[in-house]
């Protein structure tokens, strides 16, 4: 299908500049354009890009002011970016979609499951388990026994969630996730380590991401809480009775160690690792790496092991790199301030 | 069903502190606590906790002597969270078990299973593989051919057990935990890297648990050994040749590299890396994100990459902070000596 | 099968020292050799157990000079290592090879599917996907629609390749990996995260091997590409529209962020992230932990976060344990120098 720019620009309340009737029918990154494709420019980075793009048509944000002669066509909008979301959700949204549940499904004859569904062959639907309306479960995905999953999911290939776990609506669970495994519980003793059970689940919330084979551990008791709207990435770990606050994003590789409560609006960057049983305040930034070992304030931006102020952390991982030459500086002056003691006190030995 | 105070203190061999008769059908961690439910005090930050818990039953370290006055009756023990593990593990113990094999399951001729088994939907099972009586394999789960797996072990979803490895008894492997995949080696060649076939296997021994998505790799030559009683949290990468030494526990997103020895009765936090080819000597202590490039003794406790002595670590992170103003201080004295030297230097000239 | 040292030799072009007729039946690493194996020595760290080795025969470097007697027959190779891989594969290349498409598997109707492959059961492949001659896909792993898998590839049991994805030929893909979830992709709204979806693919070049649980991204618009020979361990995240440059190795639980561009024939250390939209040149070599935030130029080594030039990194991070010593003496000199100072303007005074 083809779209022109004055109707795209109709869809997203956009103002076309240069050639209404320029036409795409794909997408493309700015910096792989081709003619026929439309591309987008909110990063700044990617400004040098514009002057030789070959998309036809580039959203911009519309404050956005060409310094020299651009060929595509531009519609600006309020946010390119957002904008650029909606065409692709537009697009997405008008792909066949898979319904019907495949005989070779093995579904419990106690679960339950909604209308409109898509389980695809060789999923494992456990005894007492529900899936909602709309839902799509595919290939060889294990839902256990008394577990439950919400309306409109989407839950990938080879995804387990363990038995008793709660997936709200909306919620995408990407492949190989594994939802409700055991928290890491174990008490010493004197001829090794005793198992403690985890009788505890995992609640998710609606409109959360979890990522390719990220791994959200049930609570020893009570509930691990995925609060509404949040978005993990690939390959974190959720330990047990940790909660995640509303519309939190972290980047792939973080950690967050068992009874820990993370804020709201918070951004973790990647691998970063935070310990047990701390608080962490909402609206929290965490640079990627970062270690943050006990409680933290929100509205601040922290980065570093153990995790500081991130302004702080640049200017001293600057000097870190100075640490050998400052080394020899302060043994140089040592010995410069031994003589120059000597020095004053033969001069005042000379005076006497 | 419902135990009284009485009846569980008598099991747990506790001390009632309050009303006998109080009644539970349920656990809750103590500040989620609710009437009719047990909860436990052993972490010392919880104690603020104990004086509001709506919890009927509260399990206490004898020697924990309250400061006002508890709702909750208390049940003294040795040692509050081990009784929990032990009140919990009974009650898990009371849940249905699963048994019988699935018709769906794949399960080759030359296989031999134990009695009293589970074995589920689509789990395959390979020529020559071995499990053990009382041993439960969840769906979608992958033995290979040739591998053992021993008694009483739990396979949870979507777990491959490679070709040839051998699993002890009373093992758990989490939901896509991946026991025996090659380890990373490559000779590098004009044209690119050159495979080196792994044809060594994956030894876990009794008593070991695997988290979800965690990766044991197998070795070259010979084994990589997971010993009796280690406890390997989720996410976690275990290289090639490595051996673990018994009753090592590690959290999440550790990785040790290939050939790495590691020792006995350690306890890794998460995201830990070790190098490749090192001796760690037992009760080795590694804080989180810790960075091992080499061998270490055991008996210490350490952390920072590189890690070092976690005191030092502490101390000198401390000083971190302060390297700016340091370095700035650093230049400024050293302005002030050559100052103070030139006008020693002017002193002496006029004593001349 | 058993081998001579002779018949060794002349495969691999070694010259033997000691028993030309000393035979062998396995393979054994040296510090673990026994008689009948034979072992390699390339790692100097390994020299002392050439010594006391069982093994009967040891492929070494042809510069080796042993200091005292050594009871194995030596093979010296030019390359140790490369010799001990030839003879592995050899070993590897000899065992029997799984043929045929079970009748538990699902293939849809408009696939296609090479010649000589393995299909095992449980494995699902996807409307108009394909396979390219003599690969081997094991159990349980799905090829999503339109998924494309070169010829003579290697699928482990468990693997997800998401729909579109391209995979080229030769290649290794271990138990678990995701290919394809899409990109981390969110944009904020008032009320929560919008996803932006993620339409483009990833490609994977031919004699790429990808471990166990790694997760590559699907691109946006066009595509993640992995290009020829890369190895990849296991955990590894490669983010939306990341380009890996050909015959570069990364250990295992690295990640790298979104956009990011990594050159060819470099090396990563386990657990090294990279930034997103970053640049990075050829022959890098990049330390285990490193943090990469921004752009970096080939043929340089770098560690630490945020990395830096390896030897500064080593020998800052020597003095790193010192800085409260530093900031004592610090401290104790800025005393001192007001001391002087104020003896100096002393004197000064006493002069007048």
């Amino acid at each position: 299908m083809e779209f022109s720019a004055k109707q795209i620009a109709t869809y997203i309340q956009g103002c076309v500049v240069g050639d209404e009737n320029a036409k795409v029918s794909t997408f493309a990154k700015i910096e792989e354009g081709m003619p026929g494709a439309i591309s987008f420019l909110a990063n700044p980075k990617y400004i040098p890009y514009i002057y030789e793009t070959q998309s036809s048509i580039v959203l911009v944000n519309k404050d956005f002011e060409p310094e020299k002669e651009i060929k595509a066509t531009l519609i600006k909008v309020d946010n390119a970016y957002e904008s650029m979301a909606k065409l692709l959700t537009l697009y997405e949204s008008s792909k066949p979609r898979k319904t019907g549940i495949d005989a070779k499904a093995v579904i419990a004859p106690t679960a339950k499951i909604g209308e409109n569904v898509y389980i695809a062959p060789y999923v494992v639907i456990g005894e007492g388990a529900e899936v909602g309306a709309g839902s799509q479960i595919y290939a060889n995905s294990v839902i256990g026994d008394h577990a439950k999953v919400g309306a409109n999911c989407v839950i990938y290939p080879n995804v387990t969630v363990y038995e008793g776990c709660k997936v709200g609506n909306n919620v995408i669970l990407h492949a190989g996730c594994v939802i409700g495994a055991d928290g890491f519980g174990h008490a010493p003793a004197a001829d090794g380590y005793e198992k403690i059970p985890q009788i505890g689940i995992v609640i998710i919330e609606d409109n959360v991401e979890v990522g390719a084979n990220t791994c959200i551990d049930r609570a020893t008791m009570g509930a691990t809480i995925i609060h509404k709207g949040v978005k993990l990435d690939n390959l974190i770990q959720i330990g047990h009775n940790v909660e995640i606050g509303c519309h939190t994003v972290m980047a792939s590789q973080c950690g967050v160690a068992g009874s820990t409560k993370v804020g709201e609006w918070s951004m973790f960057g990647g691998q970063v690792g935070v310990a047990g049983h701390a608080k962490l305040g909402d609206k929290l930034y965490v640079g990627a790496q970062a270690g943050i070992a006990g409680n933290a304030k929100g509205g601040q931006t922290i980065i570093g092991s153990p995790a500081i102020d991130a302004r702080v952390f640049a200017r001293s991982s600057a000097v870190f790199k100075k640490l050998p030459e400052m080394y020899t500086t302060l043994n140089a002056l040592q010995k410069e301030i031994e003589n120059l003691k000597g020095q004053l006190n033969e001069a005042h030995k000379t005076e006497q």
